[in-house]
């Protein structure tokens, strides 16, 4: 049977005797593709320097695989084609494929110096001296990502494994909740082989991969599956499998399941949220059994998944490089077309990162509910009127995807009420909200902000508490005098400071576990699909480049100096006004500390050394030895 | 020799016929301490029920055993004694002991049924039917915690075996740092016979133990060492022994230093900053090797340990019946006289506890340090001038000892200088202290105040940042209008709000982990001796019996009407004057979330399901199904 084959370059590959014309002509033959043989394309210099017994030198190699690299990509324009050409070193092989990412596969013939030796002696008339099939075999480096097959086997032999091979997919994934779905589509529609498995659950979860194939067009080549052993071995090696399962336990339950099936140099791919520490173990765990694991981080929601999420990938470097491919085709692009996704660090770096983003969204979400609740009550603005508003800071450097959302928001009605008045105001987060602050208070960052919208979704679960205390203290919230320009830059002013919180984070982090973070790649690849894409987020990938504390930058310095009254006024008469503003209050209660060359902690000082014994330092000798004073 | 001994009443017990008279008689003469047969001491319807061949009953025991137990008393009142009575049960050895805590041991004569009946035929004059011996060891509960001896061996061997066993010390500690040799001296001074133990490090650490014990004459009968070996074999089984080493890695490696030389029922505590959720595995380690271990909260600093620190004890209970007569003498006394510390709690309840306890400690420190600055720069008061009025304010419902002291640290001149000016404000943290915020994070618990202090000590730490934002944004403090009596009723409210959040922290964890934990009790245990030790504490006492949850409290609520004003206004003009004041505007902040009973949490659940579909409830079915909106 033809596999439905994905539109490819099918090199195959060998030393010299090793077969590549008998086998890939049958090849074309089989599969209905053009033929090309190497051999056809040296340039002249390269003939007569053969001819004349003299090896070819990588110099003299180029401009063939050149030439060879231009047939590929020019069929490419129209189908599949199959090319034949020795290829014997990585070198050559990186020329061959050069510009043609994802669609392309070496067919390795491989054989022994003997088994090749006595298939030259058995063809008649092609005579090769010993010494040149040696110096083959000394030059050959064997590929890593090549269908092998043994030139021992007979042609229909070696014809079936090689057809066998090109029928598998080239990426597996398992887990088809909303993430996993929106992935498999956006994967498929970008044209590639995928395999997809969902778990079987009686009665509950069945034909789960099945069903979902059928429903989408695009889905019309890959796979589906809910056996893992067939879903595994349905896999190219080295195989490409990612995870889009919930964190913690069944992440490490599906590693399980899948490691019997797995070969050395597999690449396994955790999409969710996992908890990053989770993500350094598992890459240690894998390591030791030859399995690459790559932690991506992937934002963006439902719609980020299918139209081009945000990835934040973490792990070994080479592993990355076998898997960049398909990640930076599905991801969104940047500004400049770039994609929102590329290498950023070893072990759960990508984790890390994603958890960051997170922390940072969670302050961005309660920032716009303050600013929502200080225009709606206090400056008695209906729902429209504020998603006009925020439409016209949109228009602006406030513009954010957030900011767009919460506008359509607030236009929504539901029969002749707001939605936004129907929803109940308990909430939730997924237990991996905490994770931000627990890694702050752990690595000594105070974000401030982060942990503020985090305890907000924490008060806000206790709506029995919150009613019986509204009764007792009967609460009344006062209309305020402050303008809404004002309210405009205490928000501009908050925003700021939430995002140098989370920089400070990802620094800190950077330096404890040696990631080496690139502070504006990450921001470069936060400036689309994600959920904290904004235009403040792309006005800082230029400036990181320069500047390591934003806060100290000049322009962030103007903007900071240009709204610090009205962020002041506006904690001020909103604290007057009965509101709570957690994260208003506590992006200025961090500048206003962050400005202090001289605070108040000689204070806690003093009474650590008065009741522990702890010592303190002197300002006269801030590095010297610590003091101790008799106190009482 | 004869052994330096501890007062205290020898009992020597045993079955009919185990030899109590004669070595009662030979150990008094060795001793030079009185005897006293408990055969004389049976009231005269005892001794004529056994003259008539009928047995005694535990009624008939009763008045017997309280004589002897009077006996005892009065003895000790004078000097240690000896006295011989079978005291066969659990029962009957308790009524023997009771009300004289730590000041007796049971000698218990050991033998097999044969060995016993063997002495008795030798002895002649001397007759027993062999059915009354038979009684005997039906009755006889074996006794855990007494120095056992066996019968076989001669009276020569037998004296010797006690009077070795009665030299041992009773409780023996580890680690000699400010709180170990605090906590030795005070368990000494209290008549403790301990052993104490501190590493031998070349050139480094030499000598600890037994320097330490030349230097204070309370130490005369402690015993130190510097060999683990021989520490260990110095104490009396079951061992108590207390690590008062650092907090992590090397609470295991003393453990496992130890384990070698421990016998099953040895009890280990540990009276370091543990973290709770090591306490727990190491709890469960050495529960597996028969070893009971307890978590410790110890506080009150040098000085509180070394007066009666405030002791916070988590484990089991029966562990903790064992060393209560330790701990409860040591610890500080509350209002009513009664001992700051009693069991809390099992597995890492006690460390738990401890941790809460530092929590609110670090917010009660940056509170003042906020409430400090305010008066310092804002109303531009001298240091001496602002601890008259602290003094003042702990005149009444305000008194704290952090607030006692903080007054003394501002009344402290070096020179011309109030030391206070001189102090570096680099406040550090012992990397424990983050770990209340982490559990916060982890339990769901919003407590912004806590984590608001320990932020702050981290900004502070950034202290270069900070001078060079400095220079960047010359912020410059503004006088404030603000009347004093608002500062303090600010302070007041805000006091309130962080012990609430640290008992809700507690609760939550107790909820979480099944430990049972009694607020009130904890609160009882913190009245005194410990840092955080205040009026306020005293107030919740009580009402900590009846309340859950003290913002619902009608008293509390009558505080924070009376002070919300103040609160507000303090923080309004703070922020207007440039001041930092992050646990100020938590505790407002958290108050105006928590009294809120609509919220502005429905918007961060509307653009939760706007972008990741995880769907909404409403405010008419709050605990029905999820919604979901088709948003765009």
């Amino acid at each position: 049977m033809r596999p439905h084959l994905k539109k490819q370059v099918i090199f195959i590959i060998g030393v010299s005797g090793s077969g590549k014309s008998t086998i890939g002509n049958l090849l074309a033959k089989e599969l209905d593709l053009p033929f090309f043989d190497g051999d056809d394309y040296h340039p002249e210099s390269n003939r007569e320097k053969m001819a004349s017994g003299k090896p070819l030198n990588d110099e003299d190699r180029k401009g063939w695989l050149m030439a060879l690299n231009t047939v590929a990509k020019e069929e490419l324009k129209k189908n599949s084609c199959i090319i034949a050409c020795s290829a014997l070193k990585k070198k050559y092989r990186q020329q061959l494929s050069e510009g043609i990412e994802n669609e392309f596969r070496f067919v390795f013939l491989h054989g022994s110096f003997d088994q090749i030796l006595q298939r030259m002696e058995s063809r008649s008339g092609h005579f090769m001296p010993l010494s040149l099939l040696q110096s083959q075999f000394d030059t050959l480096e064997p590929p890593e990502n090549a269908i092998r097959v043994d030139v021992i086997n007979t042609p229909e032999q070696i014809l079936e494994q090689i057809k066998s091979e090109l029928n598998k997919s080239e990426f597996g994934l398992i887990g088809l909740g909303v993430m996993g779905k929106s992935l498999c589509r956006n994967l498929a529609g970008k044209g590639f082989y995928i395999s997809m498995y969902n778990r079987h659950v009686d009665g509950k979860e069945e034909d789960i991969a099945l069903t979902f194939k059928k429903d989408f067009p695009e889905l019309h080549t890959a796979k589906a599956f809910d056996k893992m052993q067939a879903f595994v071995h349905s896999l190219q090696t080295p195989r490409k499998i990612m995870l889009m399962v919930n964190a913690g336990k069944a992440v490490d339950q599906v590693i399980e399941e899948i490691l019997p099936f797995m070969s050395t140099g597999d690449i396994v791919i955790d999409g969710g949220n996992s908890y990053y520490l989770d993500t350094q173990r598992r890459y240690e765990y894998l390591k030791e059994k030859g399995i690459s694991f790559m932690g991506v981080g992937v934002s963006g929601g439902e719609e980020g998944a299918l139209q081009g999420p945000s990835l934040m990938p973490g792990g070994d470097p080479d592993a990355y490089d076998k898997i960049k491919g398909y990640l930076e085709t599905i991801s969104a692009r940047d500004p400049d077309g770039n994609a929102c996704c590329s290498y950023l660090g070893k072990g759960g770096a990508g984790h890390f990162i994603k958890m960051a983003h997170n922390g940072v969204e969670y302050s961005e979400m309660q920032l716009i509910a303050e600013v929502y609740q200080l225009l709606r009550q206090g400056k008695n603005m209906q729902p429209d009127k504020i998603a006009d508003l925020f439409e016209e800071w949109c228009q602006g450097e406030l513009n954010s995807y957030l900011l767009e959302i919460t506008a359509k928001i607030l236009r929504r009605k539901e029969g002749n009420n707001w939605l936004i008045d129907l929803i109940l105001d308990k909430a939730a987060n997924k237990g991996t909200g905490n994770w931000t602050t627990v890694a702050a208070s752990q690595l000594g960052i105070p974000a401030t902000v982060l942990t503020s919208a985090l305890y907000s979704r924490y008060i806000s679960a206790f709506k029995s508490s919150r009613e019986k205390a509204s009764a007792l203290y009967s609460p009344e919230k006062l209309s305020l005098e402050l303008p809404i320009v004002h309210i405009k830059n205490a928000y501009r002013f908050a925003r700021i400071i939430n995002h140098h919180q989370g920089i400070s984070l990802l620094k800190e982090a950077s330096e404890s576990y040696a990631w080496e973070l690139d502070m504006s790649e990450i921001c470069r690849i936060w400036t689309n699909g994600c959920i904290i894409r904004s235009a403040f987020i792309e006005t800082l990938v230029p400036l990181l480049k320069k500047e390591k504390d934003i806060l100290l930058n000049a322009h962030i310095a103007g903007m900071l100096k240009e709204s610090y009254a009205a962020i002041t006024q506006t904690v001020s008469e909103a604290v007057l006004g009965h509101y709570p503003i957690p994260c208003l209050t506590a992006a200025l209660n961090y500048f206003n500390s962050y400005k202090e060359d001289r605070s108040n902690a000689n204070m806690i000082q003093a009474q650590r050394d008065f009741f522990g014994a702890h010592g303190y330092r002197k300002n006269d000798d801030p590095e010297g030895d610590l003091h101790h004073t008799n106190w009482s």
